[in-house]
Parts: C-alpha cells; sequence; structure tokens
C-alpha cells in the first residue's frame, strides 16, 4: 500500500478502468465495477488491492494470494486460486508498469526560483522550471524548459542541460552538454577531472583535462555515480543509458545507446562501448577497451581485454560464460580431493 | 595524544578515577593517586598517557610500553615491563570503550536553527535541535527531538525522522520513515529511486518506485553510502545496523538487526538479510538472495545463492570457507608444476 | 578542440613557438611560422591543428594523421605521412602536457566571499581566496592564502588548510590539518567517523574516533571518495599522493609519498603503505597490512597479506603476478578438458 505522505493515490479504480489502461482481458472471476484501491506484492495484497504474476518462480506465492484481483498472463492464470479476479494480458510486466504510472504520481514542486538560489547573471533559464534552495547555477550556463533543479544542485560555468532535465539534490555538473528528459540521481558528480598525470622527477603533475562530458537523451545517472569529463577529446554517454548508484565511469570512455551499468562498476579512462551493453554490478574495465553492442559482462568480472558483440562474459580475467562456469566446477570438483 | 582542537579532554583523570570508570583492578604498579592526561597507541603512549593491551599479537609492543599505565587482561599481564603500572580487566577492548567515552567528547554545536536553514511550513521540529547552514526540510516532514541536521543536508517531503538522531553534512533523506539515535554520515543517499525499468522497443521505460525507506533505530550508514527506496514494497534496514561507507543496498531489500555491512559492499534488489549478518568490504550479492542469521561473507565474494544461517563463506561465486582455501591452495600448489 | 565555453585558449601558437614551449628540433617539414589553433587527437586533429604520437601501438593511427603538425620522438617519426610537419622531442607525452598547460586554462572564479557564505567569526581565511556559494566554515578554521573553497563545500571546526589548496564543490573536510597545493575534488568526504564499534550484549557501541585526518602537500582525493579520520592515532597520507574517484581509506591508514590510488579501491583499518605504491582500480586491503614501498597492486585484487616493496601482485588472494597469469592459464587449460 503506498504511503500518501510520499505518493498521490489517484485511485481508486474499478477493474473496468483498469482492464483499460493495462489493455487486458476480464476472466469470468470478474467484477467489472469492484474497486481496486492500491498496487501490492503477492504476498501482501489484501481484499481491496491488485497484484501483479509474472514469474513462475514466484508460483508459490501465487497460490497463497490474498488480493481481490492478480493481473497474470494466459499460462500461469490456473495458479491464482478459486475467488480473485484475473485479468489477463500478454505482458503482465509492462501491464504494472501501465497500472503503477497511472494510479501513483510523485509530488512534483512547483515551478519556481528559491530566493537562496545563486544564479549567475549571464545564466540562462528556461522557462517552467523549479530551481531549489541554495541551487548554484554559474556564468553562461543554459537550462531549458520544465526542468527540476532540486536543492544543492550546483551547475558549472557554460554547461549546457536540455529540456525536461532533472538534476537531484546536490548533484554537481560541469563542462558537461546534456541532451533532454535525463535524470541526474541526488549526488552525482560529472564532469570531474579525470585521472591523468605524468610522474616526473616523483612528482605526479596533473595533465590538464580539457575535454567535456556528453550526455545524450534519456539517460539516467544514479546517486553519488562519478563520470569525468574528458582529457583531450570529450566523454560521451549515449541516449538513454541507464547508469547505477556509484559507478566510476574515467576520462573519454564512449558509450553508446541504451547501455545498463549496474551498481559499483568501474570503467577505466578511453573505453569504447557499443550499443545495449549490460555491465553486472562491481564489474571493472581495464583503459582502451572495446566492448561491442548487446554484450553482457556479469556481475564483478575484470575485463582486460577487449568484449566481442553479443557475447556473454564472467571472471577476472573475463572469459565466455560457460567457460567459467567449467573453471567454476572443474576448481569446486577437484580441490576436494 | 588527542588534539584538543577537534576533541575535549575532559581529563587528567587519577589512575583511581580510571579503575573506577573501566572497573578496573590495581596491581601493586600503581598509585592510585597518579594522573593520567591522555589515551595513546601502544607505541605513542608516554609518561602522563595510558595505553591499552588486548591483542596478544601485539606482544612485541607491549614489552617496550613507555607508558605511565596500560590497560590489559590476566593473561597477558606479564608481557608489561616493570615499572609500569598495569590495571586488570576482564574486557580490555571494552575498558578502553569506557575511558574513551569518559575522557573525550566532541564539540557538539549549541542548538540552533541556522538563519540560512530552509524549513518548510508544514514540517514540523522536535526541541532541542540543531539545524545547521543551508539545510533544507521539506512540506510534512517531522524531525524528533534533540536531532542534529548538520549543514547542507536534506529532508525530503513527509519523512520522519526520530529522536536523537544526526543527519551529516550533505546527507540526503527523502522517503523515508527513521527510529531513533540514528547517525546518517555526511553525504550518504536515502532513499533514491532505485534501478527499475522495462526494456520496450529499445527503450528504458522506468518503472515509478513507489515504495519507501523504513530505517529502525540505531542505524548508522556511512558516508556516501546509498539505500535506494522500495520499489512498491518498502526498503528495511533494521535495529543495530552497521552500514559503513560507500556502501549500495539497493530497492526492496531487507535487512535484520545488528547486521554489520563493510565498505563498498553492493546489495542487488530484493534480498533478505537475517540478524547479525557480516559482510566484509567490496562483497556482492545478485537479487532475491536469502542470508540467514549470523551469517558471514569473506572480502570480496560475489553471492549468487542463498547463505544458510550462521555459514561462513567466500570467493565468486562464494563457497563455504573452508572450501575456498582449499580451493586457493589446489590453484596455487598445481598451476606451478 | 577544446570548447571555449569551458576552457581559455591561449593559441593560436606558431610552430616556431610551439617548439620554444616544448623543447623541441624541427624537422625539414615544418615552417616555423605556421599556426597552430589547437591540440586535438591524432584520429580528429585537423589542419589548423597539432596532435602528439608517442605509444607505438598507435602506429595505425599515426600513418593516417591529418593534422598539421605531429610531435612524436626520433624512433616513432618515421610513421607519420609526408606533408605533416614533425616536431621530434625525448618525450612526446611530457612535450604534450607543457603545450597542453601553456594552450588552454581553466577560468578561474574571481576572489570573493560569495554573500551566501557562512564563515564563523573565529575562523581565519587567508589572502586571495575564493569563497563561494553557500560555503560553511567552522569555528576556528584556519585557511591559508591563494584558496578556492567552491560552492557547498564544508569546512569543520578547527581544521587546518594551507595554502593554494582547492576544497570542490560539496566536499566535506572535518578533523582535518592539510599541507599546501592540495585539491579534494566535488562530494569527498574527509574526517568522517571510522567504523569501530565494539557489540556488547547484541549492541554495537560505537568506539570515538578521536583521532585526525593528516593530509601532507599537493595531495589530490578524487570525486566522492573517502577517507575516515583515526580512531585515537591518526590517518596520514603522505606528499604527492593521488586518489582516483570513490576510493575509501579507513581509520588509521597511513600512505607514503606519491602513492596512486585508483577508483573504486577499499583499504581497510590500520594499514600501512610505503611511498609509491599504485593499486589499481577496484582493489581490497585487508585492514593491519603493510604494503612496501613500490609495490604495484593489480586491479581488483584482494590483498590479505603484507606485500613487499617493489614487487606486483595480482588476484584475491593475491600472489606474486607471474603466480596469477599462471593459475588463469591452468585453469582454462584444464577446465576445457
Amino acid at each position: 500500500m503506498v504511503d500518501t505522505a510520499f505518493f498521490k493515490n489517484n485511485g481508486p479504480f474499478t477493474l473496468e478502468q483498469i482492464a483499460k489502461i493495462i489493455g487486458a482481458e476480464f476472466t469470468d472471476s470478474c467484477n467489472p465495477k469492484d474497486k481496486i484501491y492500491d498496487i501490492a506484492t503477492m504476498e501482501k495484497a489484501g481484499s481491496n488491492e491488485i497484484c501483479f504474476f509474472y514469474d513462475r518462480k514466484a508460483k508459490e506465492k501465487a497460490v497463497n494470494i490474498k488480493a481481490k484481483a492478480c493481473v497474470t498472463n494466459q499460462d500461469l492464470q490456473s495458479w491464482i486460486p478459486y475467488g480473485i479476479s484475473v485479468l489477463v494480458v500478454d505482458n503482465p510486466k509492462l501491464a504494472f508498469l501501465k497500472l503503477n504510472q497511472a494510479m501513483y504520481a510523485e509530488y512534483v514542486p512547483e515551478n519556481m526560483v528559491h530566493e537562496s538560489a545563486t544564479i549567475a547573471k549571464t545564466a540562462k533559464v528556461g522557462q517552467n522550471c523549479y530551481i531549489g534552495a541554495n541551487v548554484v547555477i554559474e556564468d553562461d550556463a543554459l537550462i531549458g524548459d520544465n526542468c527540476r533543479l532540486e536543492a544543492n544542485c550546483y551547475i558549472g560555468k557554460g554547461c549546457k542541460i536540455g529540456n525536461n532535465c532533472r538534476i537531484g539534490v546536490g548533484a554537481y555538473v560541469t563542462y558537461t552538454i546534456m541532451g533532454n528528459d535525463c535524470y541526474i540521481y541526488a549526488g552525482a558528480k560529472l564532469g570531474a577531472d579525470g585521472f591523468g598525470f605524468n610522474t616526473i622527477g616523483g612528482k605526479h603533475i596533473r595533465i590538464p583535462q580539457v575535454g567535456r562530458l556528453i550526455i545524450g537523451n534519456d539517460v539516467e545517472v544514479g546517486a553519488n555515480s562519478c563520470i569525468d569529463r574528458g582529457a583531450l577529446d570529450d566523454t560521451i554517454i549515449g541516449d538513454g543509458c541507464r547508469i547505477d548508484n556509484l559507478v566510476q565511469i574515467a576520462h573519454n570512455d564512449k558509450m553508446g545507446r541504451g547501455c545498463i551499468i549496474v551498481s559499483q562498476t568501474g570503467i577505466a579512462g578511453s573505453c569504447t562501448f557499443g550499443d545495449y551493453v549490460v555491465c553486472g554490478g562491481q564489474t571493472g574495465f581495464a583503459d582502451h577497451l572495446t566492448v561491442g553492442s548487446g554484450a553482457q559482462i556479469g556481475a564483478q568480472s575484470g575485463i582486460m581485454r577487449d568484449v566481442e558483440a553479443q557475447t556473454v562474459v564472467m571472471g577476472t580475467p573475463a572469459v565466455p560464460f560457460k567457460d567459467f562456469m567449467r573453471q567454476v566446477s572443474f576448481l569446486q570438483r577437484n580441490s576436494k580431493k
């Protein structure tokens, strides 16, 4: 049950309304006029609530459902107990997404510029923006329309932020050109100096980092993640990428479209990723590597060589997934002798 | 020697006072009227200072002690050189804790609301609170009594913070219900969006994250750590948990009482931990796992399956600790041939 | 081509000027009066630009250079196509550094104290400092000359910051004595409580952390990294250390001069590092270890024992690099049978 201290509940909805929203077919068990007040998990949903069943592994939970209604697909519907209203869709996960979006909404702050914000005279802020308390926007920065800059965030000199972007509390954006529809989470640091120096006479002399960070459209960067700007060339994050919390992306990395980078992954400098690369949590990449489109990197893997497109690799150093499993099983079998 | 620029020194204390504070017995070597001005390490303690000896591995340091006095236990006291005042207790580590607490104190800022703080009209702040510079407290938030909200921290709409909590500099608390006596360190991010989306037609569509983050009593969360709120259900951190710096805890994770999570550990979504689980540094967990009470996870381990209560596991993928050591030794032995 | 929204371009420079700056010899191909407007990569440099070629592995790029000029060394110059002006130096990497420093400059904010900064009456700020928006400086803090304290950063009670230091946006410095010429990146957390407690009757009782953090001269600490202060003794970071983003350094760690700690490394408490230790990304160290000067730790390694000076180790648990490669090859060979 969603806590209305935190989210708006647009409900209740009748089953009829819900069927329309998610594109479901009714089954005989449904009374179209029944009202649904909330979405809940299969375990917790009660007599006014609806739940979703889409993973066969959860079938033990399905047989114990106490919800008023359950959305599932053709194959799984027989597991749901008699007396529960069953709505059938092709893709229950997508249906969950749709009903969630329809039923709940975040409280969005009203457009305003908080009196404590510091906006340079040469900066430009578009229409319908929210600029929270203590926000700092430096000289020549350009903020698009419908943006939400949350409290204590910082936009550095000359940055360009597209339309409909959300910059989270305490986030930091410098030397960055950002597209539309991006969401930078609280505490993320974009465009900081890359880790580059020459060691001369025992002294590590900083190499000025004079590249930029280019962020495409519809990109998300997780809480406290860091993406460094380029050293000379740019660091580039393609459209639609999803970057989780506490990720490190170094200078000159270039990422294609739709990549998914799970938490605590670290990518050393000058790597090039294709489209839709998926990195599990805590993976690490040496510098100057090329990772082909659609490659999948298992969690905690250490990547020391290029990865071909559409392959699945795992381990440190990473090998094809089947080889990794063979190594694991070889080691377990033989070490016990 | 503690730097009084940073900490108050309530000393000096006589050995008599100290014996009382830590519940020690004197030995013949002690003059109860001797004054102790500071606590120091065995290596550094000088003629006005006291040190603590509780780890047999440090016996080489013990024989070279130059301190006025040393606290130790029955078994270890014979290592301490003649001429040092020896105080004997059952648990010298606990004695250290007690004397430390008695002798030193942090400078606590006086209760006040800094003029630069932004507190929404509908928010409520309890009695005897310190609200630092640039703090932001949003609508409907409730802050208990005796809380310390340090500079630049952010409390989101509708959050409830119990009594005696300390929210560190630049910390971020949203969608959270927090108990009493919690300490959230500088830069920690609580209640951010979980990493959840459906990929439809090549686009990663965000699943609204409408759960909360529930934090029990007496919980600590380290600097720059991230705990995401639940997707639909809540993320839960039980009473007495200790979470170190740069840890990632994902949506819907549920942790029992007293768990210890060392730095840079990452726990994927929907994991369930029992009580007093201990995770070494940089451990990683796949999603939807169950970890039994008292389980201990070795540093850098990668957990892909459930872990039984009271077991010790290590490695990637993690195996029982003995098996891990066998694998290591097998590999070292055989690879050299 | 550097974006002048973000960096100043002091150019154009003639080849003659450039030869002087980097100490190069002309070859016959050069016209000393030719003007260079920018530095670029070998792939991207065009007819007004200069590039640098210093890595033999990049020779395929060298043969396709379209730049006006290229700086390289004696050995590599024959790869560069006819028609490109070639400048020869002993160390092209160093030449790149020098020309970069000469040609580009960051926009440095003018000295000022922003009206929104909160500076305690008992704090002292040196000459020629920049104190940005919402900066907080607590009681008795001492800031040296020529410092740049960026927006939203926090300097705790009693801290001493040397001359020419830069404290990044939202950085946090407490219980710290810092030398000259340091650069603390955005969001770094210095001097937070270490992770120390005694468990008594099921309750984890915090051990007061009454040590300090001592930072030498010319130290850099990356974005969102954390260095805890000492528990009783001090945490020490020696002169010239370079610490990347998202690194964790625990209480009582002591680091010599010039160490290089790559991103996401975690060092548990009371470790002692010599000089010029290099840690690859995501390495982890157990507590109380000694790592000798010049030791190199491969990425993702897990260090459970002391490491001797000048050795190269890798793996979890780490072994000499050759042994690691032998283990990898043994496992790959034998697991496929």
